[in-house]
Parts: structure tokens; C-alpha cells; sequence
């Protein structure tokens, strides 16, 4: 089955946004084993619709259209969903009634665009839509020798495009088109490795199991390897995946891997030290607070985040953590001694398990030739001692910031796996 | 001019990345004042490719393709763009030597496959890479009874082609194609007016200058008001737009408009800090970490960002802070009480000029019927004494967060505007 994903808008042709809808349908019909061949943007204007509908009705099996339905456009689209599919358009009175409802709770009157929201071509299924005022339709569309074209339109807000696909086109995929999810994707998430070399104690594992892909994805100091497998069999796919997963455990190495999936560096982090009922602080200068925001990403961590002090001045350094002016003085406020000082003063002050310190130079200004930017050291305090790391990161600011905040997140991790969980 | 945007790839296909490229040149096309009617992404495969620039070259005047450049996907997409230009492949040296070159630095040989990325068609201007390895090129296709159909096929990751746009690309819309940035754009940012109070008083600006578009982007809690006029005389353009600014000031009130463009509510309050020789401190409990992180995610920021503190748990409130425990024992550690202790305390052992609290219930957890997820209380400790602001916010962790942050950023910037500034 081969699809084609359309998106209708002003606002996408002019680059105000990148068409995020595109890449979520995608992904979603890529997990139940449909290939996606074509993503087509247009504006939503004269014919362009219909033209991108009309190639879509012959080269793809199923479309999913996002946008077009509001109550502006609405007057252009839906006589081309209705000529698409050879019917005429007819009130709806549920959506008519939704519509009136929704506008009553919010005590507006409806005017005559929105009940025009209520027309649907005859032989369309309704996608009610709880989420918004414009409903989506499917429409089938008869074809020659073939099985009909099958296009979904939908609301453009993601916030009520995603919804609508999983409640209201999700369940007409599995029941209606009779697709199964039949794709299994693993994610496999590095740190501090580099490409080059994982890519070469990887290479022979490309094609060694033709129903698995392996393919790469690399961000600075972090690369993934995703794992794909299509087959229509459960059992034979995760056995597949499961046997790829350990081949590239074996080759990487355990401790690299930080995660699968949806894992975040601060969210292992965070339940690893939940795990042992153990707590952090952390002290941050250069990264001014992006490492504490990041582990509070995470609902739940006041568990183990008991506080954190952002030192942006040697004097805060000095006053909240204990840290000796001499040092300062001595190494500058970027240096081993300074960010180990900071790890312990805040482990200290804090009284918790670990206290992490990160202090360097984000740039892209205060470099020098001794200590360019991207310099940042980072320290990580512990009931077995205090260890250091000082490195010079590439990037701009946000990435140099990110990266430190990774290396102290990782230290962290590496050290927190050594130790037994709290239950056991 | 009409323009169409071409991406190839898997990974847009399988929903992996949304395309930000699509976005970017969109954005600057249209600043040029060509209509991008489409946009096509096709799987880098079969025909596909073929197709997609066959119908650019007859529906659009100008093409932008990114992707299928490197060295894999190569052998597919060169020689289709040797087709469309109607001319073969010629080797061009300086690509195989910088290319080479790039290699010998980082000491790896090259191999075949690299020195293919020299072979560009014998008409094309070829478009160097001095940011990675595969070159771009400029192809003109002639055309019947029309001016030519220009297509400019550039590297994929965007770190190299925004580079490759700015610096190779638009020299030759400038030059060669004669096309001026003739579009002023002027993006309005508001700050917790409602979107539809917002638009009842914009209603009748939307028509009252022809050469003038009023747009609207509402995002929770902001809402930013885009004039665009395309206009080739820039006299006209920057007349057009500042009389329709005028109009926008004077009905939404100028204290509520924070800033233009490129200004984010940080990078603002940043500025009138900074001009009026002020500092700021910050006490935060919900956002942990996360308005300090924005303010200092700004360069510079260290001229007027003295510390944070992350008070997480109660014990820190109090000992950090100063709160008084009876304070958080009888109206709770989300209460105007105690984020106005916070704020208060936060001034006093920083010496700042500001100090901000911030405590609240981000969720999704942690909510009561009295005080429901996204009950924030933020405070305000000035020289002039204390505010508090106290407001349920909807929407998930990550925007209740950031609109806490943003709510105690505005109330500094407010008190700001008040001040005069150093210099004068």
C-alpha cells in the first residue's frame, strides 16, 4: 500500500512552519507497513487542491490531507472532496448540532460558515471531531481494475489532528482497511562515542539480517541506531529486532547505551536514581540552569532532585558552595579545581546523594586562546569521592550548553549503575 | 515568479525529521517575493525523483531541491539532473580537490564513490561546499516559449545548506535572476491579551490597507500579529508597514506589544536590565531551573543574571530563602504568601536589583480541587516593594512551565518600562 501525505496552507507555503503533520502521519502509516512515497504541500488556492488530490487518486492507494477544513477555506475544499468522490455534499445534522453545541458553552452565537462545516459529500464517513470545530471526512473514491482510492481529510491544528487520527482514523485503518501494525522500530541511544567508530564496529551488521535495517542517526555527541523491522509477524519481529539488539549491545558495549526509545538522558538518570532511593543537586554556571530544567522535564523528579544553585558570579560560587576565592583566583572560575569545589560544596550544602558542578564557557564570547569556548569542566561528587572531566565542545551556545549537561548527566549514570537498586 | 521545494529522502518519508529545510527556503523565497506554490518530497527512489522535477520544470519558474547529494544516494540523482540540463556529466576538479583536501585534513583516504560528487552536468554553475562535501549546482532547463526553468539542487543537512543558501544560492537570485527582497515582514509580539479580545480590535485593520496582510499566530498565552507587504519600492514597503504598526500600537496599547521580530520576552527584559544598570535574581520552585535557563541561554547575560536557586523542596525554601516555614505550613508552598517570601528572600541574599518566585503545580500530577494542575504563583520583589500574580495555566508540563516563566518575565519587564535608563 502506498500512500501520499497532503498538506494544504498559506502558512507552510510561506515557511512560517515546518509541516509537522506530515511527519507524524508518516510515521504512524509507516508502523502499520505502508510505504509513504510523497509528501505534496500546496497553497489553498484555485485548482491547486483538486490537482494534488486528483494525481494522488492515481498514483497513491491512500492520502491523508491535513488543513483546508476551517471556516475560511472550508468553502473551496468541500466541493472537491465532494467531486472527489462522485457524490453530492448533504448536511451532516450531528456535526451541525456538535458545532452549535460547542459554540453555546462558549456563549457565541454560530454563523452560517460554520454550519457550511456541517456539509459532507453522501457517501463520506464522518470523523467527528471533539477536539475543534471542523470535522474530518473519508471519502472513498472508485477506481478502474483497482481497489478504491481511500482519503482521509483532516483538521490542520495538531491539537486536534493528532486526536483525530488516533480516535477516529486509527480504528477505520485496522477495521475498515484492515491494516496491522506490523512494524517494529528500536532506538538504540549512545553517548560520548564517536560516529566514525561505532559506524565501523557496526558496518558488518547492515545487511546481516535482510529483514532488519539499521540505519544512524547522528547529533552532536549523540548518535542513535535504529533498528526497523517489517514483517507481518509478531513473534518473528521482535525475535529479529531482539536478535539485532544484543549484536549491537555486544559490539558497543552495555554501558554506552543509555537507553531505547523515548529515553532521555535526564530521564534514565532520574530513574535510575529513584531505583536507589538516592538524590541529586547540582550547581551550574555556564549551563545557568538548563541541566535543573531538564531533569524537572520530568513530572516526579522532586523525588530526587533536591535542589540546585545557578553560581553565574564567582561571588555566588564562593558564598552558596564553599568555594575557596583562592581557587578561583589561582585556576580561573573555568578549571578542574573550581568544578570539583562546586560538585562537593553543593553535595555538602545540599546534604544529597550526588552533587554535580558544572562550570565553562558557552560562548560565543569570553574564549581565549588557553581556554576557548566550548570549554567546560565538569564535576560530579559522590559518597566514593569526586571525579572530574574537563572537554572542548563543538557547537553554539545551545549545543555547547547541552553537551555539558549531558557529560554531567552521563557521569552521573555511569556511576549510579555500579550501584545496587534501593529493592533489591 | 513561481517556486516549488523539493526534498528526497527516507527519513522525511518515514516521518523521522519534520522537513525544516521545506521551511527555511520557503520563508526566503517569499521574502523575495516569489509565490511558493508547492512543496514535493518523494522517497529517493525508482522514477520518483524523475517525476517530481519533470513536473517542477513545467509548473514552476524556480526549483529548490535538498537531499539526495551525498555520497550514497548520488548515483541515483546526477544523472537526472544531467538529463534535465540536457547536457552529460563532466568531471569538475576543484570539487574532487576540495573534496580530497577535506579528506587529507582529517587524515582518511577518499574513495570512489567521494570523487563521483565531482561530476556535475557540463551547463551547471557549480555551487562549492566549503561546509561538507557535496556540491551543489544551479541547472537552467529551456523551455518553449518561456523563460528557462531554473533548479538549484543543494546537500541535505542543514547545517550545510543554509550556508550553501546564503552564500552561494542567493547571490545568484540576486545576480543572475535579478530578483530583490522586495517583502517587509514585521512580526508583533503580544504577551497575555486573549486571542479573540486581540482580534475584536484588529478587525477592521485586516482590509484597511490593500498592500498590507495582516496575519495572526496565537500560541498559549501569546500572540503574535504578522504585517507582511510585498511591495517591490522599499520607501513604499517601510511606509505601508510602519502606518499599519502605528494603527496596531495605538489599539492594543503599547505596554502590551513586549516586542518585534527576532525579540523573545527574555531576550527584552535582558535588554532593559541591562540599559538601566539593573540585576535580577530568580527563586524558582515549579520551573526548576527553567527561567533561568531561558535568560541565560541569552550571551551576555552574565552582566545582569547574579544567581538562582532551585528550591525544589520545602527545607530549601527555607533555608536558602529565608520563607518562613509557618508561612508554607498554613497557605501552602504554592501561595502568593510564600512565592512572595521566595521573591523577597531571592533579593535579599542575592543584593539584586529583582527578585523573582515562581512556585506552582506543573503537573500532570500533584493537582487538588483547590489548587488544580497549573495553579502558578509568581512574585515580583523590586526596590519599590513586592507583587504577586497568581493564575491556573492550561496545557502540559512544558507550557505551564514556560508560561510561569513567562508571566514573572513580563512583570519585571512592566516594571522596567517605568525606569529610566541609565544613560539618560
Amino acid at each position: 500500500m502506498i500512500a501520499e501525505i497532503i498538506s494544504t496552507g498559506t502558512e507552510i507555503c510561506q515557511g512560517r512552519y515546518a509541516d509537522t503533520n506530515a511527519r507524524f502521519l508518516s510515521a504512524e502509516l509507516t508502523k502499520y507497513g505502508v510505504k509513504v512515497a510523497w509528501h505534496s504541500t500546496t497553497l489553498d488556492e484555485g485548482g491547486l487542491i483538486r490537482d494534488t488530490l486528483a494525481r494522488a487518486t492515481q498514483r497513491a492507494d491512500i492520502a491523508i490531507m491535513t488543513g483546508g477544513l476551517g471556516p475560511t477555506e472550508d468553502d473551496l475544499t468541500r466541493p472537491i472532496l465532494a467531486e472527489l468522490s462522485g457524490y453530492e455534499l448533504i448536511e451532516d445534522r450531528r456535526v451541525i448540532e456538535m458545532i452549535e453545541e460547542r459554540f453555546r458553552r462558549r456563549g457565541r452565537p454560530t454563523n452560517p460558515s460554520n454550519r457550511n462545516q456541517g456539509l459532507v459529500p453522501r457517501n463520506a464517513t464522518v470523523l467527528y471531531n471533539d477536539w475543534g470545530t471542523a470535522p474530518g471526512v473519508m471519502i472513498e473514491t472508485l477506481r478502474e481494475g483497482r481497489a478504491p482510492f481511500v482519503l482521509f481529510a483532516l483538521p490542520g491544528p495538531p491539537r486536534e489532528m493528532i486526536p483525530m487520527f488516533n480516535e477516529r482514523v486509527r480504528p477505520l485503518l485496522e477495521g475498515r482497511l484492515g491494516l496491522r501494525p506490523c512494524a517494529r522500530i528500536l532506538d538504540i541511544h549512545t553517548i560520548f562515542r564517536a560516529e566514525s567508530e561505532l559506524n565501523e564496529r557496526l558496518r558488518d551488521l547492515y545487511g546481516a539480517d535482510p529483514r532488519v535495517t539499521v540505519a544512524w542517526l547522528a547529533n552532536i555527541g549523540q548518535v542513535d541506531i535504529r533498528l526497523s523491522c517489517l514483517v507481518p509477524d509478531a513473534t518473528q519481529r521482535d525475535e529479529a529486532i531482539e536478535t539485532m539488539r544484543g549484536k549491537v549491545v555486544e559490539r558497543i558495549g552495555a554501558e554506552d547505551i543509555y537507553g531505547y526509545d523515548d529515553d532521555t538522558l535526564e530521564s534514565v538518570l532520574g530513574r535510575l536514581l529513584k531505583e536507589r532511593g538516592m538524590t541529586i543537586a547540582l550547581a551550574e554556571s555556564c549551563t545557568g540552569g538548563l541541566a535543573t530544567k531538564r531533569l524537572t522535564d520530568i513530572s516526579g523528579s522532586s523525588a530526587y532532585v533536591l535542589e540546585s544553585f545557578v553560581t553565574y558570579t564567582n561571588d555566588a560560587k564562593v558564598k552558596r558552595l564553599g568555594v575557596d576565592p583562592a581557587l578561583i583566583e589561582s585556576h580561573g572560575a573555568v578549571s578542574e579545581p573550581v568544578a570539583i569545589a562546586m560538585a562537593e560544596g553543593v553535595r555538602r550544602v545540599s546534604g544529597a546523594t550526588l552533587g554535580a558542578g558544572v562550570t565553562g564557557i558557552a560562548g560565543p564570547t569570553g574564549g581565549t586562546p588557553d581556554k576557548p569556548v566550548g570549554t567546560v569542566c565538569a564535576a560530579l561528587a559522590t559518597p566514593d569521592g569526586v571525579e572530574a572531566n574537563m572537554r572542548t565542545y563543538t557547537g553554539d551556545r545551545g549545543l555547547i550548553r547541552n553537551q555539558s549537561a549531558n557529560r554531567v548527566f552521563d557521569m552521573a549514570r555511569r556511576w549510579l549503575l555500579k550501584k545496587p537498586k534501593a529493592m533489591e
